[in-house]
C-alpha cells in the first residue's frame, strides 16, 4: 500500500517550486486563464464555477485555498491508484525519458508487455488488443469490429448506460447526454436492462428480475430481428446510471442469447473493469466470457489517455487477411502503456484486488446497511468492492425520487445540497441525478473510508429533511 | 535548435538500463509480444511486419539491429519536435512528479495556460480552447457545436481529405477509410476541392482552379440547402491525401461564402497546425479567420495524447447560458497541456516557424524543383514549409499514376520498391497512393535535410524505371 501522506498544505508549480497554501494569487491566475480560455465538458460556460486544484496526493486534493477533499468520486472513476501514485509517477519519468512516442504501426516493447498482460487476465480467448485514447473510441472500435465480422450493423444497447461522446458512442448511450445528439449512428436500438429497485418488469425478486430481462431482451431480438444485429454492447456493472449489479444469472443469459441468435456480446468495463469491483475484468466476477471488453480509466489511472479492446480470438482471426478499418494516430501511446505496465506491478504487489474485495465486504457493505437502516430518504443502496450507489427518495413506499430524472435548476435543489453537505465536509461526492454514489480511489485507507462516510451520513441528515 | 545527437546505437529500456545495439534477444521479445498481443490499425494483422523501435532522438530512430532511420514522416505527421526533445521531456516529468492528472470539470494552471497561448496565435477572436485526446474527438466536437450553435444538421466535406476514425469523423472523410464505414453520420455531404494538377473543373491556371471550385461548392450549398447546412469542414492544407495547397482566393472565398450563406467555416488543422507549414495555424499564412479550428499532433509532437477545438467568441457565447452537449474523461490532460506549454517555448526560443518558413523556400523548395527537373516520373511537386508531395508518374502528358488510387497488393509493387529504395538508404518515407510524401520534424537539420532529399532522389530512380 502506498504511505498514508502528511497532509502538507503546498503544491508545486509547473517550474518544480513548492509554494504553501493557501496562495490566493495563484487561484486567481488559474481561475483567469481557466475562465478566460478553456470551454469545459457538458456545461453551460458562464454557469459554472470550476474548482481550481492545486495538488493531489493519494485519496485527496487540495484547491488553491488550502481545503482539502477527500475524493469519493476517484475524479471521473478513473483515479484507481490515487493521486502522484510513486510508482505510476515513475514509470511515466522513465518512459519520457527513453522514448516518450512511438506510432502505432511499429512495435514497442511497453506496449506489446502492456498487451500481454492485459490478454493474461482476460476471459476465455481474448488476447489479443487495440489500444485507443480513451472510452468513446473504444467503444467505436469494438462496434466496428463486431460489425466488420458479422457483416451486420444493427448495435442494441441498454437504457440508463453510458458509453462516451463520439457520435456511435453516443448513440449507443442510454442518458439525456444522447439526446441533443440525434439522430446519430441509424443502427442502434434500446432495451431494458434489470434494475430490481425499479423493475421495468414487474418483478419481485432479483432472479425474477434477471428472467424477465432476458425474456425482454429475446423479445427485442426476435423483433428486431437476429440477422440485422452486430452486436449487444452492456456495461458489466452499470456506472454512472446507477451501479446497477446485475443479478444472479442476468450476464450468462445474454451470453446465451447472443450464442443462441448468432450476436456478439460487448462488455463495456471503461468504467469497472481493472480493480473497481476487486476483478481485473468485472466478467470475471460472474463467470461470462463477452467476445470483446473496452476498457480506459483503471487501465493506468488515467495518468496518460488509454483504452482499448480485448479481442477475442474468433475475431481478431478474421482480421488476419481482412484489413481492420479503423485507426487513430495515438493507438497503443508508450507513456500510456508504460503507466499501464506499472498498474499491474502495482496491483500484484500490493494485493489491490484483495484488498478491494476485502474493504468492500468487511468495510464498506455493513456502514451502507447502517445508512440505508438509518434515513428514511435512502430508498436502495446496492454495490459490490468499492462501487456503490445510494439512491435518495422522498418517500420509501412510493419511491418518489429526490429529484426528478435528469433534474436541472430549481428541481435540483435537494441534491445539491446534499453535494454541498459533503464538500463542506472535504469529501468530494460522486453523484448522479437522485443517487449518491461512492467510487473512491482502490488505495484509500480504512480511516479515510470511514470519514467519508461519517460526512456521507451527515449529508444523508440533509436528504431526510427532504422525506414526507 | 536541438543538439544534433551523435548516432549512438544504444536504447534504454523501460527500467532505465542502457543496452547497446544490436540486441537480437530483446527483438525478439519485442516482436513476441507485439505479434502475440497488439491489434494494429488499418491492417490484415498476418500480413504486417511492424518495425520494432529500440530508440529515438531528434529526427531518428533505431530498430532493435540497429539501423538508422531518418523520419521524413515525423511518424504519422506528429513529431514536430522530434523525438526526445528535451524540453518536453522535462515538463511531462516535472508535471508527472506534481499532479499527473485532474478531471476537465475543475481548473487546472497548465491546461489554462496552454488555452490561453493558443488564443493568443489563433487568428481572429478565436479565444476558447475545448480540449480532446486527438483528431478525431477534436471534429466530432467542432462539428457537435456547430449543429447546436446553427441548430442545422448537415456537414459539407471534400473529396482527398482525412478528418478522422470516429464515426462522424471518419464520415466526413474523403478517402477510402470510409469506405466499410458506411453508412455512418447520416448528414455529410462531400464535394470537390482544387487540386490543380488534376484539377476536377478543367481549369488551367491556380486562380481558375480557385474560382471554379468556388463555384462548384456554391452549386453544392445552393443544391443541398443552405438551410440545411451547419459547417463546411476542409483541411487547410490536405495533409495524407496529397499536400494540396490551396490555390490563391480559394480559403478566402470559403469564407464568403459561408457568411453569404449563414454556414459556419471548420478549419481542419490536425496535421498542419503548430509549425508544420510555418505558422501557428496555417490559416494565417492565407489571411481568413475559420469559425472553429481542430488541432492535435503538432501541439505536442504527440508526446502525450492531445487534440482540440478553438472557438470563436460568437460560437462560445452561445453556450454561455445553453449547456454544451458533449465530453469526454480526459479534456485538457494535465500531462498532455505541460509538453504543450513546453512547445509554444521552444518555439518561441528557438524560432522553429521561422525555421521552418527558412528551410522550406532555402533548402527544401530548390531541390525539390531539381528533383522534378531530373526524374521523368515526377508529374507534380507541390507543398510549404517542410510539407511536400511528390506525385508519381508513368507519363508526364498523361499523367497515368504511377500506381491505381487506393492500390494494394502487386498494383502497389512499384510504390513499394521506391519504399524499400528509401529505407535501405535509412530513410523513412511518408507515402500515400502514388505519392511519396515529405514530412519531417521541424528540428531536422540542414545536412539531415539533403542527406534525406538525397535518397529521395535514388528512390526516383526506382520510380523512373516504370516510366513509359
Ligand atoms: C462505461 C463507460 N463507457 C465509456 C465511457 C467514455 O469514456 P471516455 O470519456 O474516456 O471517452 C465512460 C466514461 O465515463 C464510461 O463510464
Ligand atoms: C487532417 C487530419 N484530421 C484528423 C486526423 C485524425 O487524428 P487522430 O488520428 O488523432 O484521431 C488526422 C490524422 O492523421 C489528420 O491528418
Amino acid at each position: 500500500m502506498t504511505d498514508t501522506l502528511d497532509a502538507t498544505a503546498v503544491y508545486t508549480d509547473r517550474h518544480g517550486t513548492v509554494h504553501s497554501l493557501p496562495d490566493a494569487e495563484a487561484e486567481a491566475a488559474v481561475r483567469a486563464d481557466d475562465r478566460a480560455h478553456v470551454f469545459h465538458s457538458w456545461s453551460a460556460q458562464a454557469l459554472i464555477d470550476p474548482i481550481p486544484v492545486a495538488a493531489g496526493q493519494g485519496s485527496t486534493f487540495w484547491d488553491y485555498q488550502g481545503n482539502e477533499f477527500l475524493d469519493f468520486s476517484s475524479q471521473l472513476v478513473y483515479l484507481n491508484l490515487g493521486h502522484q501514485h510513486p510508482d505510476l509517477v515513475k514509470a511515466i519519468q522513465t518512459q519520457a525519458g527513453r522514448l516518450a512516442t512511438i506510432q502505432p504501426s511499429m512495435a514497442s516493447d511497453v506496449r506489446g508487455e502492456l498487451a500481454r498482460r492485459i490478454a493474461e487476465v482476460a476471459p476465455g480467448d481474448l488476447d489479443k488488443v487495440f489500444f485507443t485514447n480513451g472510452g468513446a473510441d473504444a467503444n467505436e472500435n469494438a462496434i466496428r469490429m463486431a460489425r466488420a465480422f458479422t457483416g451486420k450493423r444493427k448495435v442494441l444497447a441498454a437504457y440508463r448506460s453510458y458509453h462516451g461522446n463520439t457520435t456511435t458512442a453516443i448513440t449507443a448511450t442510454g442518458d439525456p447526454r444522447r439526446w441533443t445528439n440525434e439522430p446519430g449512428d441509424g443502427s442502434v436500438q434500446h432495451f431494458f436492462g434489470p434494475y430490481a429497485y425499479r423493475s421495468p418488469f414487474h418483478s419481485s425478486s432479483p432472479v425474477e428480475e434477471a428472467q424477465r430481462a432476458l425474456e425482454h431482451l429475446e423479445q427485442t431480438i426476435v423483433l428486431e430481428g437476429a440477422s440485422t444485429i452486430a452486436a449487444i454492447i452492456l456495461e458489466t456493472v452499470v456506472g454512472t446510471n446507477g451501479v446497477l449489479v446485475p443479478p444472479p444469472g442476468y450476464l450468462q443469459g445474454v451470453r446465451d442469447l447472443c450464442d443462441k441468435y448468432g450476436i456478439l456480446y460487448i462488455a463495456d468495463e471503461v468504467m469497472v473493469g481493472f480493480g473497481r469491483i476487486g476483478e481485473w475484468f468485472a466478467v470475471n466476477r460472474f463467470g461470462v466470457t463477452p467476445d470483446l471488453i473496452t476498457f480506459a480509466k483503471g487501465v493506468n489511472s488515467g495518468y496518460v489517455p488509454l483504452g482499448g479492446v480485448v479481442i477475442s480470438q474468433k475475431i481478431a482471426a478474421h482480421f488476419d487477411t481482412v484489413a481492420f478499418q479503423g485507426g487513430l494516430t495515438y493507438s497503443g501511446h508508450p507513456l500510456a502503456c508504460a503507466a499501464g505496465v506499472a498498474t499491474f506491478e502495482v496491483f500484484e504487489r500490493d494485493g489491490i484486488l484483495e484488498r478491494v474485495r476485502d474493504l468492500g465486504e468487511r468495510v464498506v457493505a455493513p456502514r451502507m446497511k447502517e445508512l440505508a437502516d438509518k434515513h428514511p430518504s435512502v430508498g436502495d443502496v446496492r454495490g459490490v468492492g468499492l462501487f456503490w450507489a445510494i439512491e435518495l427518495v422522498r418517500n420509501r413506499e412510493t419511491k418518489e425520487q429526490l429529484v426528478p430524472f435528469n433534474a436541472s435548476g430549481a428541481a435540483a435543489a435537494p441534491m445539491n445540497a446534499v453535494i454541498a453537505e459533503c464538500k463542506s465536509r472535504g469529501v468530494y461526492p460522486f453523484t448522479h441525478f437522485n443517487r449518491l454514489q461512492f467510487a473512491p480511489p482502490l488505495i484509500v485507507t480504512e480511516e479515510e473510508l470511514h470519514r467519508g462516510l461519517d460526512a456521507y451520513d451527515r449529508a444523508l441528515d440533509v436528504a431526510d429533511t427532504y422525506v414526507h
